[in-house]
């Protein structure tokens, strides 16, 4: 979404999980599964800098994020992180913290829709990257779990006391993130947690429709739809609707609106240019 | 609840929409039914001065928003609207779009309460009037569709981006809003947009009850709570608590509050004045 | 929380409820059954300046809400506090509507975890009181009623219609705070306002449960999980993950997160200190 670059080359070769392309579809795999896909420091960096550098890119319009194996991600490694952040100086803590808290804005930030396909369990850090996703796609017998303060910490990790409070409401949000309890995904559909629900064999299907309809749709349009949900969330009603209105000026002028214009007179689908 | 005028003379004739009133109650009715109530630039120019006006006149107490025919309103016309903007100028578009922002500014910021009665469908800029207003009745056949990125805009529009995420949650608002799929009137309800869900032949019976009940009400406790709701969605904590407990103490020195007390102490239903 | 004190002597008698502590659970009843535990000036005050002292007593992890008799708390007198008020200057209206503010804020600001049981009826600032509490458990023939409109007040009282929206959503506050009417505890836990429904001979036990449950454990990550929760509603998402960054920083530091790895490793259950 952002053609400019300077000096930086893009990475070849992301090591701390499987990234592939598929027509405009980036499928990122957390490939630890006899670890259930728990995070390292250096999952953490990958993902932090993929999602600083895929905006700029020309060939994705989705990223969905998926966990192989038995679970979504399991979150923060006991040993490699729990066990290695005992021993750190507080410069140290907060380089590793505030490196986390990035992913999850890089995530809200990112002009791209993110798809989450979320089986077995998405738990701590796993939670919120579901969380901070456009689209969850959840199995029926997955599970949840912000299990923060079941290890010592604060339920508000990586934006979740931001996040969860606005997506299922404060009471519920104050339930999950104070308890630390699992969150069956019956129960977090109800509560507005799920974009989908699905059979467990049907989580490869749904996540390839939902995907490839994303990257087939108007992209300048998806990508503002977010920008701006992402925005308003902090901004009043009343520069919420300068915001809106400018973009949809600007957006009156490009070309994908003219195409709707077009293939609805010529009784035809539209041809989407993401511009 | 402002009868402060100066030179500007009250409208006596809205020749984009039907406007009547009867002991208290303004009824707006969408009268395009062979285009599904679709808005012309004129009808969004309507609107806005009408919910300026409306409040200084002292003949009502509610407006509520209906459409004639099959559907409550399909919004932007795809050929006065959509049509003639391709050929617009910048200057012209947001002088357009703005417009829109304007009238949904407008119905936030109306001390008198909004009742939108929708059936058949509510789509594009419809689904935001349905949106902006107070109440919802909502007959079971009825459907949202906040359709936007389908025509190549921003699912950000008329303050949707703002508005939907603080009424059903983060994760349902960017569903609809990205997809701009139809939303079938009993998941609307569970989702929390719907005020009341009622048969498809029971419509004019709910709105009239609920619009009487309201006409009839203490307007300025009405009108106050509206604006709280409104302005603490921007609000923090310790300013909202303070608004509260300033309009409270003002309150209780109006005469609906006294009302109140004589009623309750003579055992007899209290008789509202409004003031 | 804060052992830091000055001149200020501990309270040994609360008069206008009943205070109890055992294990770390501090157990509030309003007494006054046969008058529904309606509030007066005073045990307005008194809750305001216990929310105030608790912190700084070592003895308290959770604070329990409840109600003697068939009712929760049926909000201000009708006699002792409406009758009142009628005959009050302006200035006494503001220190009483504040200090009723006041005690929302304290409530929310608390360190301790808060948890209402309700049974009965939760009505006026009974209803706000359980709204501002951390956890409610309900029983199923319980009622909530946000009646504030039906004295000629506003809806926004005690920052209900800043809690309210951010708990259940805009609509569903707005048809609560507008028209007033009682809300069944099956609607209100479909709303997301319950945390825990159970049967009407349930709320003792389910009480106990939830309390021994958050005095024992790791009590310093509670408080801060709930302090984010209640300052992220105010704050933008940058600010937020920073927040949540320093504060994830400092409690890796403290003896409770290296507890959490000594009993994981040493596959015992961890001994919260609660620093």
């Amino acid at each position: 979404m952002s053609p400019f670059r300077g000096s930086v080359p893009f990475t070849a070769d992301w090591k701390h999980f499987r990234l592939e392309h598929e027509d405009g579809v980036a499928t990122l795999t957390f490939d630890r599964p006899d670890k259930l896909n728990a995070l390292t420091f250096e999952a953490y960096a990958d993902l932090r800098d993929l999602l600083h550098e895929l905006p700029h890119r020309d060939d994705t319009r989705v990223l969905v994020l998926r966990g192989e194996g038995k679970s979504f991600c399991s979150g923060g490694d006991v040993n490699e992180i729990i066990g290695a952040t005992l021993a750190m100086r507080p410069d140290q803590l907060t380089d590793f913290t505030r490196m986390t808290g990035e992913v999850i804005q890089a995530m809200r930030e990112c002009p791209i829709p993110v798809v989450a396909g979320v089986h077995g369990t998405a738990a701590g850090a796993g939670a919120v990257l579901a969380l901070a996703s456009d689209f969850r796609i959840v199995t029926r017998s997955a599970k949840f779990a912000f299990l923060f303060t079941k290890v010592g910490l604060a339920g508000a990790d990586m934006g979740a006391a931001y996040l969860l409070p606005r997506m299922v409401g404060l009471g519920r949000a104050t339930q999950l993130l104070m308890l630390g309890d699992s969150l069956s995904a019956v129960d977090a559909e109800r509560y507005g947690l799920v974009s989908e629900l699905v059979d467990d064999d049907g989580l490869d299907a749904a996540i390839a429709a939902l995907a490839s309809r994303l990257a087939d749709g108007p992209a300048r349009a998806y990508a503002q739809t977010k920008a701006l949900l992402t925005r308003e969330l902090d901004m009043g009603l009343n520069a919420a609707v300068e915001l809106d209105a400018m973009t949809q000026a600007l957006l009156m002028r490009g070309e994908d609106y003219a195409e709707f214009h077009a293939a609805f007179t010529g009784h035809r689908a539209p041809q989407w240019k993401g511009r």
